[in-house]
């Protein structure tokens, strides 16, 4: 939301398979107000991505000279190649009053704790791990192995869930995405963000 | 919402005029699973008032011993007669996982909030005090001088309102009730009322 008042930072997080990257691609279709934090990444781009809206792509090397000159909120190796989300981008976005999505692992929401205090982290979890395991099998793209494997890792992330204010249960996709909703709502409102209203309120516009 | 977690307490104030009666009607007619903490008073029922839907009405002798047994979250007397929102209601709601709705003053909320610290404090504010003056004309029941007194009120109650979780601008009634029925969906998200599901879903119900 565009107002006198800073945005807020939602960060997403959810083990692999619950749903996460559906949740908020609905989400932000319905929010066109709420901006999502593209990642930076030294992979080379897929059939289809664009540069800039699905990620910002860059070498290993100016990544690494980001790293060093504290550009990331938070960042990650995953396979040999690098991802990070801009603190440049984030910060300004919010500055100017944009809510921000960013949608990053376990330790990216714990980075961007320390960095944002006041950021808003959101762990999305499958309504059981059977229904998990049930989702990678359907997307057909893991063997056995590998589905045991995320699932182990899904039990580890879960585990982490504790550290995020809010946990949604993603049973009906639709529903997880109001959660969401009433959570950008409600965080509009919470009383530390609205003491500028209230203070006009009591007596600068009151003639 | 009947579940096997706890209810949430939605503690509600406002100055007179806000339109804090009409959000909450509509609020409750929108959740027929959150209940209303029905008020006890010694005053007299009004021109259609039922006992036990609109108040527990009780004589004074009854309330004070009431009172004496700790039997109220909190109480207030206003022009010689008692109000009090009784403990046991609302305790007992909570505990069958009952969402529970009280509409309280700035002090009743104060007592609520050492008694139920977890309790959720939601103070609507008049878009300004401009409308909120209106808005008091406009009811056609009170004199000047008596607009002048509730205006001076209205203010002393709104600089309590920091002591609350959230505020809501009542522009528009509908907003205002889309903001609190948000603010319900975001607490029942909460994670610390959710780890219990988190434990049922890491290990105990995954056969």
């Amino acid at each position: 939301m565009k107002t006198e008042a800073k945005g807020l930072l939602l960060v997403v997080s959810a083990p692999s398979g619950a749903g996460k990257t559906t949740i908020c691609k609905k989400f932000l279709k319905k929010n066109d107000t709420v901006k999502y934090a593209i990642s930076t990444t030294t992979r080379l781009p897929r059939q289809g991505e664009q540069d800039g809206v699905d990620y910002h792509f860059t070498s290993k090397e100016t990544f690494l000279k980001m790293v060093e000159n504290g550009a990331f909120l938070e960042y990650a190796k995953v396979y040999n190649e690098f991802y990070g989300t801009s603190r440049k981008t984030v910060t300004e976005l919010i500055e100017h009053g944009y809510d921000v999505l960013a949608d990053v692992d376990t330790q990216g929401a714990s980075s961007i704790r320390k960095l944002i205090p006041e950021s808003i982290h959101i762990f999305i979890l499958p309504p059981s791990l059977k229904v998990l395991e049930q989702r990678l099998r359907d997307r057909g793209k893991d063997r056995d192995e590998v589905i045991k494997l995320r699932l182990s890792e899904a039990k580890t992330e879960i585990r982490q869930s504790y550290l995020y204010d809010y946990v949604i249960i993603n049973d009906k996709v639709d529903s997880a995405v109001d959660v969401l909703q009433s959570i950008l709502i409600a965080n509009r409102s919470d009383t530390n963000r609205n003491q500028g209203v209230i203070r006009t309120l009591l007596g600068e516009n009151n003639e």
